[in-house]
């Protein structure tokens, strides 16, 4: 399982004020929480407003964090020169966060994709805006592996995001991503799945419990990846918990070596 | 969803102690908070290794949980004396929990089916053992549904059981019973399905995290009926975000209204 935690993101109101100060030891301190809760990468995402600014904030944001933990980072902006030089800054084989089929941001973040020895997230979104449907999201998978592939990214460096919508608004919204899981599981085997679904509990109370039912459930589908709050109580407990119920994890391996980590609840 | 409360059952110490010492404000306040918690059914189980004693049981435990709330039950016996009694001091519409396709509790359990209003739990046990595949369980459900359709029970009336066997002994087994479960939902949309699928984490450390996985997984597949401990903090609230996510909510009403009676934590 890929565990993307999510934190170290300049939209939340702690670590815009800590980029702005310049703040290392909260960055650091994040960081570190999040590789002791059982994330496997950390998000990194130092948006700012003032034209400019977001590449000095992620070369910042790189050295604090490469100095907290060895983990693999998803450099997550959609400015070009921001990725490469987060990219350039990982200690790991980082992750691209994201490609999508939107003409501006294919052309800005295809060459840098294709050029880096990193994985990349192929957000389904394009143009023609959000995918509703099973189908859409199909087809819209279909075109934009075809433009990794051409860029020579392989499928196991692909994490698919199926776009994940809330329930609150149209009901089925759940079942059409979670079933768009299963059939880009099945056609790709090798690919990743998976992304930021905390989006699925938008406008309803409780959101976490939301969060846990739909992660149990992507994870049945197939998905293998997720863009996640590791400390959330239960949340990285969960996603062992689902692997194992859904026979992804032999003899509960990892779930026991979790266990015995503290890492469960 | 039918949530069928488990803890008025005389294998749990404490019941068994109350039960011998007919300390009815005990069985009372068990049977308040699982009402409370939830529950929409009350599971009662008066089970007891001396002669003769279940029916005894089972009429002193009936009248303290109808004394106690309005809720229907779930009549749980093996005993053909005691499930009689069982049902016939119930208030609204009962369970039988269960029959199976093992000769002898068929042969005891189904007349009782046939001849009282009642659900019924069918659990797809044979003389053959528990079933192991989704083949094997897509039979025996049909083997016993044919049966139950004879004693005159409609397909809403039958809550199939499709056996909740351990992840640690045997990785596929979650995967298995969830297939099954999606495949019992396409063969038969009308009939009911779930049991007492805690099962799936004997052995491993941090059950609950377990449970809670494979519940909201069961519900994607189409369990709508859980045999469960509904106090556990979380367990109804996973349900009813799993119904939500898994688009059988329409505009998350349940999940709304649980909230607001703080059913969800």
């Amino acid at each position: 399982m890929i565990i993307i935690g999510e934190k170290i993101n300049a939209t939340r109101k702690a670590i815009a004020a800590a980029l702005e100060a310049r703040d290392a030891a909260h960055i650091r301190k994040i960081a570190v929480q999040q590789a002791q809760a059982g994330a496997t990468h950390i998000d990194v995402n130092g948006g700012d407003p003032r034209p400019g600014r977001e590449a000095e904030n992620m070369a910042w944001l790189m050295e604090v964090v490469q100095g907290a933990t060895d983990l693999p980072v998803a450099v997550d902006t959609a400015d070009p020169q921001a990725a490469k030089v987060g990219l350039a800054a990982a200690k790991a084989k980082p992750i691209l966060n994201s490609v999508s089929l939107e003409a501006h941001r294919l052309e800005k973040m295809l060459p840098i994709a294709a050029e880096r020895d990193c994985m990349v997230i192929a957000l389904l979104m394009s143009d023609g805006g959000t995918p509703c449907g099973v189908d859409d999201r199909l087809r819209s998978a279909e075109a934009l592996l075809g433009k990794l592939a051409g860029a020579g990214k392989k499928l196991d460096e692909i994490i698919v995001d199926p776009c994940f919508l809330p329930v609150s608004a149209e009901a089925s919204s759940g079942r059409m991503v979670i079933d768009a899981i299963a059939r880009i599981r099945a056609n790709w085997p090798d690919v990743h799945i998976g992304g930021g679904l905390s989006n699925i509990s938008f406008g309803l109370p409780q959101r976490k419990v939301v969060n846990l039912a739909a992660v149990a459930q992507c994870i049945y589908a197939g998905m293998d990846a997720a863009i996640v709050d590791p400390c959330v109580p239960g949340m990285v407990g969960m996603m062992l918990a689902a692997e194992a119920v859904a026979g992804r994890d032999e003899f509960c391996m990892n779930y026991v070596m979790a266990g015995r980590e503290g890492k469960l609840v």
